[in-house]
């Protein structure tokens, strides 16, 4: 099977252009089929803050409305995607910013109402559904896709969508067709025993090894939810999922940085 | 050959979301290829006004600083192409919505200072350099091209241009291996003679006829730089241009509505 990178990059990479155009050059250099996924950082936030709407919790958790909806749309979709695929372009990465809405490559449902929280214009992916033969199409052709973190119902609604999620789901639905290999970078150098200790990371994680871990309460606690999803996503067929930090991203792709994840 | 429309929705369409969604609707009708194209409206004046950002002018020439090309990326390629695409979408058709940095479809060059104006982050489309092949390779997938009017310069700058532009050089590349019908739709249901009656209509209008009326002032001048660009496309390879309402849309494409321009 030929081999297929998929890399999300979060937010604070997004907030400090330096770094994010240092990032991008080192994406540009990483060979074969590859499709970037970038988050939204405090972009949003900030002009959300500055136009005077508020963000809307419910119990703790962030809601959607139509007004921040509109403004993920703008940053996300608009302002962040647009960038990120000009500056791959001037780096000879034939780049192609794309949504789920786009060529419908990312069919969703507005998230329904649980537990009385109506979490707004929230979509779940429908991953049975995301088009393998449009995704393949766009990567043979020799296109990278850039995706932003909005979906769509198929009604006509976008729908704002975590972009870890999205990297999962689509890794899932191309492992169909290819080796797929599931980066996630962010601040750590990997998964970590000693939290501010960069030097205490575990280089390959299997299944066992994390629930020992877990058990033994050695992981600390903000990274479960990430390895939840990692492995999730290997269950489901992703061949290998890594993380580790974005300056990396060569480094961890050829196997000597970050942490590797595999079942067994 | 075969045929493609090239339609350009302008800026009063896309303000009112009813009008939009019913011209989407007709636009869906439309058989065979074709590529959408829009303006923005006024959406992005009033985020830069709520903004407090300040549009600039130099001898009435409008600038767009790089604030202003924030707000345009953010609203042009971000909520107004997003909403069109998924709206799209939810009728069948499988848009995809583009800016001229993806894929490189529009490549520009940043405008020149002239005259001592610096336009700022404006572009202006290198025709030559649009990859026919690309274009080409989407709309044999079946796709509809949805364009925002931003490009880029291939040095990782995006760049503010003008909608009706990128209409007709996009036209003039695919005149190479289509017949290209250009479409701008607008108030008006075509070119009139008498400003306020939409009955005075003329329905064909060939270069000597436009040469006429232009020297006898019977064609309002508001109208004259719009017919220029459309000759400008015919002389280029066009096959036909029409102009008429966004209402009509189907009927124009049939010829049946609005005012139809060829060379002879």
């Amino acid at each position: 099977m030929e081999t297929l990178n998929i890399i999300k990059i979060s937010g604070n990479i997004i907030d400090d252009e330096s770094r994010l155009l240092d990032f991008l050059k080192r994406f540009a250099l990483i060979e074969g089929k590859k499709i970037l996924i970038h988050g939204g950082g405090k972009l949003a936030g900030n002009l959300a803050e500055k136009l005077g709407i508020k963000q809307q919790m419910v119990e703790g958790r962030r809601i959607t409305d139509a007004a921040t909806l509109e403004i993920i749309t703008m940053v996300y979709a608009g302002l962040i995607n647009k960038n990120i695929t000009a500056s791959l372009q001037a780096r000879g990465c034939n780049a192609l910013g794309l949504t789920g809405a786009d060529a419908d490559l990312i069919p969703a449902v507005k998230r329904p109402v649980s537990k009385d929280i109506d979490y707004g214009f929230v979509g779940d992916v429908q991953q049975e559904a995301i088009p393998v033969a449009t995704w393949n199409f766009f990567l043979d052709q020799g296109f990278i896709p850039v995706v932003a973190p909005v979906t769509h119902d198929r009604k006509g609604q976008l729908l704002n969508t975590n972009a870890d999620t999205i990297a999962r789901e689509i890794a899932v639905a191309l492992s169909q067709e290819y080796e797929v290999t599931l980066t996630y970078l962010f601040e750590k150098s990997g998964v970590l025993t000693q939290t501010d200790d960069d030097s205490s990371i575990i280089p390959h994680l299997n299944f066992q090894h994390f629930e020992a871990l877990k058990a033994g309460k050695i992981i600390y606690e903000g990274m479960i939810p990430k390895l939840d999803n990692a492995f999730s996503a290997i269950k489901k067929g992703v061949h290998k999922v890594k993380i580790g930090k974005a300056e990396d991203v060569v480094f961890l792709i050829n196997g000597i940085a970050g942490t590797s994840i595999t079942y067994e």
